[in-house]
């Protein structure tokens, strides 16, 4: 038996696009949480029924591939699928389709659920997991782990507060605004002249609201560049992203 | 013959709410463009088509009235309406409808439209203002000017440096995000506790990728706040606040 997909047509407007006018990273993940938001919803899993058991369920890596990001106007389809899980981890991929169903990205997400009690990965409730019909497997899939910045580089930094309206429902910072500020940290000339193909991010440490952060950029290569978001000395996210010249 | 109107309906997502699970101010206001954007497309008014005329529309005033913002997962509906012009100025009109049709909020804006040779304010072509069937009148609505902040009180400013992100698909900074500047500066706590219910907004002058902008506040009394947006001396804009207490 495999895991249940759901799928949900999506308008791309303007308010999600870059000056480009194609749709930001940030909301292409927001879009991913969506859908899966919407499942968990159909599947008569809403938010409150999760906080019930203690938990929440918290992004640890992302893993994102890009074909091409769709324009203003376009419509899409959003899908996604709970697809395996252990103890501990649960593996969930994210499509977005284009109007022919050709995929335009591919994201594959590791989640955990966080004990509010002592804000610890706990195991995963075995009912908020069941009516995904996931897959239950010691091997579940790795992502790959973005590189540490080579610290002897030179890193390019800008800085960030954390702002009241970066913080969603949980309480918590919407993880799709660390994609903001690791891209803002690059030039507008090269955003411009770049479209993201791969983007790798690994969460460590929870960013809050006042939090000011620093986002470092440097470029291992012309086609890749690493980044990490730092709370003071900590790290709180790290990433590394493939580009291709447009 | 009265204007016409155009209406859709929207689901309210959460990335589009605060952390009370309400929809943004921001977002309202994308709102507002949107259903305006999708009337004039669906009028044969493309952005392309106006632009093919040597300018752009850009806005100069907005006043919002506020009865209750919509909760994550409500479905609204957007409606607005290019009431009436004259040979300068257009007035439109909008509103977001609960599920009952009962008004959650009624957007009034002042737009104009900018040459690009000039950056100056030039006559609104004819044929870009007929398809909506505004009434041409000498007699357009004034909205009110939110008043200048009172120069000796005690301003809480917060700092804000415009982002890539920040720019959308005409080059210029979104209006919207104006609003998050504005909001922010005031306390997460007052936040939470207070729903705004006047907004009055004045776009003085143009704040373009790469700015850093002051946001400016000081409480006028306990149900208003004034407020503004600098680029070093020059205002960018000028806003009135009026909230209630949850």
């Amino acid at each position: 038996m495999s895991a249940k997909a759901y799928t949900e047509p999506h308008r791309v407007v303007y308010y999600e696009a870059d000056d480009t006018g194609h749709l930001t990273v940030a909301m292409l993940i927001n879009l991913f949480v969506l859908v899966s938001d919407d499942q968990s919803n159909d599947l008569g899993l809403p938010t409150d029924f999760i906080q019930s058991f203690g938990v929440g369920w918290v992004v640890t890596q992302y893993h994102v591939q890009i074909t091409r990001l769709p324009r203003t106007g376009e419509t899409v389809t959003l899908k996604t699928r709970a697809t395996a899980y252990n103890r501990y981890f649960a593996y969930r991929e994210y499509w977005l389709l284009d109007a022919n169903g050709e995929t335009l990205a591919y994201g594959e997400g590791i989640w955990v659920t966080m004990s509010y009690a002592n804000r610890k990965i706990t195991t995963i409730p075995a009912a908020i997991m069941a009516p995904y019909q996931s897959e239950e497997t010691s091997r579940l899939p790795r992502l790959p782990r973005p590189k540490r910045l080579d610290e002897t580089a030179t890193l390019t930094t800008k800085p960030y507060r954390v702002r009241y309206f970066d913080i969603d429902n949980n309480g918590h910072v919407n993880n799709a605004h660390y994609f903001d500020w690791l891209l803002d940290s690059l030039p507008a000339d090269f955003l411009r002249t770049h479209r993201p193909v791969d983007v790798q991010i690994r969460f460590e440490n929870e960013v809050q609201y006042g939090h000011q952060v620093a986002s470092q950029v440097v470029h291992a290569d012309a086609a890749t560049t690493q980044h990490r978001i730092m709370i003071g000395d900590t790290i709180a996210a790290i990433a590394t992203v493939g580009w291709q010249s447009i």
